[in-house]
């Protein structure tokens, strides 16, 4: 497999600018600090996914096109690639976990793509997408484990230094499998990354500090983060986050609920619990913030139910 | 007084441009047909009035600025005028329903103004208002009938055009006391503008039919939009807009609550009543949607107990 690159991320960021306007860089007061927040869960399909899935998917040659593509994924990545794929016209297969959010199926049914069920935990989600391409045929398209996605997420890094007129001093990025944080790591290299992960899925900042691989225990925790619940991080993104990323931080659920809540009241914007996990760990003061700080706001996808649940809770 | 002028706006959009980002302009699909929003939500006070309030404010003498400002307002102009005063260093104090969302009196506390509380119905907050002034002196930033307030309301359209390149087909403008929609038919004279009123609180169509001021009844219904509830147009709002806008449209509770879900779930975004009115009109068909359409969502300021009832609610 071929590693992205600094200049991958740039071509990606040109192509992803010509469809899509950037998403807004707002300013935000935490404690007693003013930064950032990039309002990534404005994009069409609510999530920073569509980036990857664009510039993958555009680069396809026209007979890897013909024969579709297919995709593991929660739910974000899904949209991702059922809009780029809609858009290109191409056949996409998506394995979802039975369990993910109402709104995501149904938002990446309405996009046209087929979407085939599998149980969490249980079955391998790897091994359903394999053996779903061995019967048919078509494109993996990884949802983090991909060079072109990794390349895709790390537009935003592009942006993000266009909007503030210089890289950032860090980056705080909810972190599932590692594509943003990977990919923002090429667009900004004089910028900190740091992957803000679920408690005890935090499969990344383990594998960082291990040096390899580490598969998530079998009995990891309950998260709220349906989002960021990779059995593993992938060796491209490992390779890249080694030597670029802090330490990994983690957050709970009811630091990420009080997160979903300062955006509601602050910021008025629907973050999913996911996507606040990087505002979750700046409120709780896990990480020294400065004006020049970026907090990531990845995904918006939740149920209304969820919601109105979340903003009646104190926890 | 003076009237507010094509001029005034656009110097308006250049002292708003120089301290605060575009708010984005955002793709919808209503129906079938793909037009856009722009989500004055996003503005840090969570509502366009900082346009207003801020051009006003600004262009005060320092003889003016020295004595303070006096504002009414039900919250979103109340934030604008104490968000533009903490920044110029004037006091600036604000009549307030006692029955305002509790977010936003506690917002514009928080920003440094005093709260001068009147009963809605009973006391006439303009009068509140103006003994205010006879005590204490300062000047009156009305929340709608004053030429910078329109002027600087007229702002949102200049960067519209900016953003859309070009003026658009058409602007709905949620609709209180005109403020916004006459800064917009002023910035945007290629448009047609659309104001949309709560049912029973539709001064300004009722103005524009009648040719004259029209007082709301004392028996007026009850609206959850509390952001669109003045009493009565006022004559420069008046005079712009009945050759300018388009006959007004009113929404109901039921159609308001139902723009704010599709606000959640499609554009993740947090949209009060009194800020969802224009969507509301465009969702319920009341108004010939095309490409080049653009709806004003006006405000985010809601208490959380009321947005969690609304999502929980199917009317």
């Amino acid at each position: 497999m071929r590693m992205p690159t600094r200049e991958g991320v740039i071509e990606a960021a040109e192509k992803v600018a010509a469809i899509l306007p950037p998403t807004p860089l707002l300013p935000v007061r935490i404690g007693n600090t003013r930064c950032w927040v990039k309002a990534e869960t404005l994009q069409p399909v609510g999530a920073f996914k569509i980036r990857g899935a664009w510039h993958r998917l555009s680069a396809l040659s026209e007979e890897e096109k013909a024969r579709g593509v297919v995709a593991v994924s929660s739910g974000n990545h899904a949209q991702g690639v059922a809009w780029a794929a809609a858009r290109l016209g191409i056949k996409a297969a998506i394995v979802m976990p039975r369990d993910a959010p109402r709104v995501k199926l149904q938002a990446t049914h309405a996009l046209g793509a087929e979407i085939v069920l599998y149980e969490r935990p249980g079955e391998d989600r790897d091994e359903v997408a394999a053996r779903l391409i061995a019967e048919r045929g078509g494109t993996l398209v990884h949802a983090f484990g991909d060079p072109w996605v990794i390349e895709g997420q790390g537009s935003a890094g592009i942006e993000i230094t266009q909007q503030l007129g210089r890289q950032p001093s860090q980056i705080l990025a909810c972190c599932g499998g590692g594509g943003l944080a990977a990919g923002l790591a090429l667009a900004c290299p004089d910028s900190a990354i740091v992957p803000v992960e679920p408690e005890g899925w935090d499969m990344v900042g383990q594998a960082m500090a291990a040096g390899e691989i580490v598969q998530v225990a079998d009995d990891a925790p309950k998260t709220i983060c349906d989002a960021l619940q990779p059995p593993a991080t992938k060796p491209v993104n490992l390779s890249i986050l080694k030597d670029r990323a802090e330490p990994g931080v983690t957050v709970d659920d009811d630091e990420v609920r009080a997160a979903q809540r300062f955006a509601f009241s602050n910021l008025h914007l629907v973050v999913e619990p996911g996507g606040a996990a990087a505002l979750a760990a700046a409120l709780a003061g896990k990480v020294p913030l400065d004006a020049d700080t970026v907090i990531m706001l990845t995904g918006g996808n939740t149920d209304a139910e969820s919601f109105a649940a979340m903003l009646a809770s104190t926890g």
